[in-house]
């Protein structure tokens, strides 16, 4: 299972208590962060959230509202006597801003950090239970959108049934990997008489900010969450394209076109008091969507 | 008259609700922000202090939790739509930060912005109605303390008096500034029978952050109100020194020996849920002492 709990919903400039962007995607065993708005950490203090269980950061692109509170969080991680290993993932440009502001300060991060830069699309990180994959989005300056899926979840073993067909215990992993069976005898046991389906592994799928682009779509097939930016309602369709943002109506069609099972939207503008008119909009055009709220914690 | 509004007094790392450096000193004519921690455009939202008004920025040093919230604060005020000019004063090294954030997002800020590097201790603001002057503190990097002071009150003409002793118009000026008049007839007519005091110019000192100094005391001697950070309690006082920090205790033997009328201790650590123990530790030692608290406006 996916938990992802948002920090921040809004764009550019913080309003009406909406906070830039920032999410948090928790498993068993891992707790990533996306991107990271000013006011990130005051945000997981609220939400309980705790930084030193965050293992990997993932920035999609430079433009303040998705990374001014991350050099905050870093070094308050230091602060508060984190060891443990830290992984940043983000163009290639973050790392010389991080770099010159330890510098003035005369500090460094007292524990063990990695910077990626993101360069190609493809597997970044991959761990026991997740596989994280970055992709190219299309916004003004290099951006980034993030694939987590669980990895396979491995067959399960009858117990009843291995020992019907006396299948030796040496032969038990490759059963959960799905492979058939061959007796002494030459005989084909099916993989199916001796295990049963675990669930799918989930996913999720970041698009970071992006204008709408069809090429999006194969990238987040069927995902089992896509969370893609809303900037604005899509009577503003002209001036969301001219920044490079998406509107409501467009983030549901590519939902809609990609057959993902639940969409989430966020990245609202500061001009919207209200959000109402958000869901409206895309559930129009893809009826399992639901806004991104603050506080709130989305399970797939 | 003089107001100061705290919009952050915590040390390091945000914690139980305390958020990191940043007040903002206002007059009648002028807003002034003081440092700028993460968080603080969002401060300014919460407390009603309105972007638009502050004219000219102090950054004291280039630790984190005094500037972090600085360039979200400078390309909102762009994304706002603000016009008007502003002044950034701070060491050399901001502008390198800024530009280099600036340029990876493809950005500009939209307004008449001019930063003024601080290289020597003196007059940097001279408005019609407040001088700001800074002066240098002892901390781990270079780091820099501001002294604001109401430009000299004019002296108030008594109507009775100037035509009682014939005075001409064109000698008002004068009057204003304290001159005798001296007659055609050579006749000395004393200021003070023509003119009546106002109230003296105020003063406010904020001495950022700074290990205990005595050279401070000549430099916020007899102010009205003087800001001194007091990061730990005196039992750590090995560790304040240590972090050139100061105690509580010693904030208040700085304002008792310059004979400050009032004193504002804040920049509390992170390590302290309350601070009571705070305000008693000072007062002991100099009891006109108040705790800088977030919201508050502490009027000179």
């Amino acid at each position: 299972m996916l938990a992802i709990t948002i920090l921040g919903n809004n764009s550019a400039i913080p309003a009406f208590n909406r906070h830039p962007t920032a999410q948090v995607v928790q498993t068993a065993e891992n707790s990533f962060l996306i991107d990271c708005g000013e006011g990130t950490q005051m945000q997981m203090d609220r939400y309980k959230i705790r930084r030193s269980k965050i293992s990997h950061i993932f920035i999609s692109h430079l433009h303040g509202d998705h990374y001014f509170g991350l050099i905050g969080l870093l070094t308050s991680m230091g602060l508060l006597g984190r060891k443990s290993e830290l992984h940043l993932y983000g163009p290639e440009q973050l790392k010389v801003i991080l770099d010159l502001q330890l510098e003035v300060a005369d500090a460094h991060l007292p524990y063990d950090f990695h910077f990626h830069a993101l360069q190609t699309e493809g597997v970044i990180v991959d761990e026991p239970k997740i596989i994280v994959e970055c992709f190219k989005v299309k916004h003004r300056v290099e951006c980034w959108g993030f694939l987590f899926r669980e990895q396979k979840n491995l067959r399960k073993i009858e117990p009843d049934q291995v020992k019907k067909y006396n299948i030796p215990t040496s032969f038990y992993e490759n059963l959960h990997k799905g492979d058939d069976f061959i007796s002494e005898r030459n005989e084909l046991i099916k993989n199916e008489l001796l295990t049963s389906a675990v669930s799918p592994p989930k996913t999720y799928a970041y698009c970071a900010d992006t204008i709408y682009n069809e090429q999006l779509i194969d990238k987040v097939k069927q995902v089992d969450l896509l969370y893609h930016e809303a900037t604005y309602l899509h009577v503003l369709q002209k001036k969301a394209s001219e920044r490079f943002h998406s509107t409501c109506k467009e983030a549901a069609t590519i939902a809609q076109k990609a057959g993902v099972k639940k969409l989430l939207i966020g990245h609202f503008s500061s001009m919207y008091e209200t959000l109402e008119e958000f869901k409206i909009e895309a559930s129009a055009v893809f009826e399992n969507t639901e806004l991104a709220i603050e506080g709130c914690t989305y399970l797939v």
